[in-house]
């Protein structure tokens, strides 16, 4: 048997399974919550704000978008907001934990064709307890020859996972631009892209089109093509 | 050069540098601040209630540590607490997020010494991205051979990283019987109690005293002659 000929990592969020919907869907409910207090668009205005301040504090994950919402409650309503939204929000947090694990098309299929083509590694980023729950709840976890959950993803976050995972520069497959296909390929590896229809205003970024080693594709089933591709280079 | 004989691994919080006061100083102001609604030792026991009830939610950490902190004083206040004081408790846990890292005594020279003696691991549980905080600024971040964040510690927890350094079951140091020396021993290692005045109430067990793998040290500078012996066997 040869050895596998390439590390295939794969972002969780937004890549394998649904995550930025319920994102959206706790920030509307925010919304109604503070709704005699502020309107829609200066709420979200202020929650943007408060999370980018936060991102170097609280990283990424659930628990520092509900701490942000309750800085934002507090913030708007120049402290009088009353206790019983604040425990709405704590509660709405609490439903995002637990939230049922949605996966995108051709998701399952897709990770067990990269089986048989190298070494299949989980790259994401977010609450180390929480992203362990959706893995385990979506039914993938087995599949994966390993996980590797970051702080963030930068071009030495891929080299040091590349490293660790097959010795030499992988294929990155994610819905960030930002995230997971620039810094994989600075990192000396493969990006590619598979869009979301929703996409977090933080992971914005423009695509390096032109670029050898970048591949977009629609959804997850053109994914085996891109690989094998890449992989008879 | 002959492989290294062992993996050392070391547990963090408590065992390289102050972790619980800090938490013990905050709950004091929690106290403080809400001094109006409530006595400390009925604060005291409705925190650690939440913290045991949240604890499958939101993992260890800080974050989580205030959003349980903010569950109980809208609870004991009957949601009657002013969002000032909700204000004060987020402030408390940027505050914590931020606090100067204070190494335990020999904690540098220790670790230092136990690189000729094998791969040094640090294991830790926690917010991911404030334990990479904390290391950073430690100051020791360049002695390990690799880091292990994990979101619980477990029998399997340390057969997994056992496996993933060295190969062999290895050694653990830390603080906690109930998360460093047991689980490691359960998982066939060796583990090293370096008892702490503060320990977590959830972290305490009792210690497994006449087990051939168990040692207990009074401090850090203890460790090699430990780690000698159990190379030398």
């Amino acid at each position: 048997m040869s050895p596998p000929s390439l590390t295939i990592g794969f972002d969780a969020d937004d890549t394998l399974w649904q995550n930025e919907r319920y994102f959206r869907l706790t920030e509307a409910r925010f919304q109604a919550l503070l709704a005699d207090h502020a309107a829609p668009g200066q709420l979200s205005e202020r929650l943007m704000a408060a999370e980018r301040r936060n991102l170097s504090r609280y990283g990424y994950g659930v628990k520092g978008f509900v701490l942000s919402m309750i800085e934002t409650a507090i913030e708007v309503t120049e402290a009088r907001v009353p206790a019983a939204v604040i425990a709405g929000i704590v509660a709405e947090g609490r439903e995002m934990l637990a939230h049922p694990v949605e996966l995108m098309p051709h998701a399952r299929e897709t990770v067990t064709a990269m089986r048989g083509r190298g070494e299949v590694v989980l790259i994401t980023k977010g609450d180390l307890m929480h992203q362990e729950s959706k893995l385990a709840r979506s039914g993938l976890g087995e599949l994966f020859d390993a996980v590797e959950i970051v702080s963030d993803k930068t071009p030495a976050t891929y080299a040091r996972v590349f490293a660790r995972h097959g010795g030499r520069p992988g294929v990155m497959v994610g819905n960030s631009l930002k995230a997971d296909v620039i810094p994989a390929i600075e990192a000396g590896g493969w990006g590619v892209h598979v869009p979301h229809d929703l996409t977090w205003e933080h992971e914005r970024a423009d695509p390096p089109s032109d670029h050898p080693r970048f591949a977009v594709i629609a959804d997850l089933s053109e994914l085996a093509a891109v690989v094998d591709r890449i992989a008879g280079q």
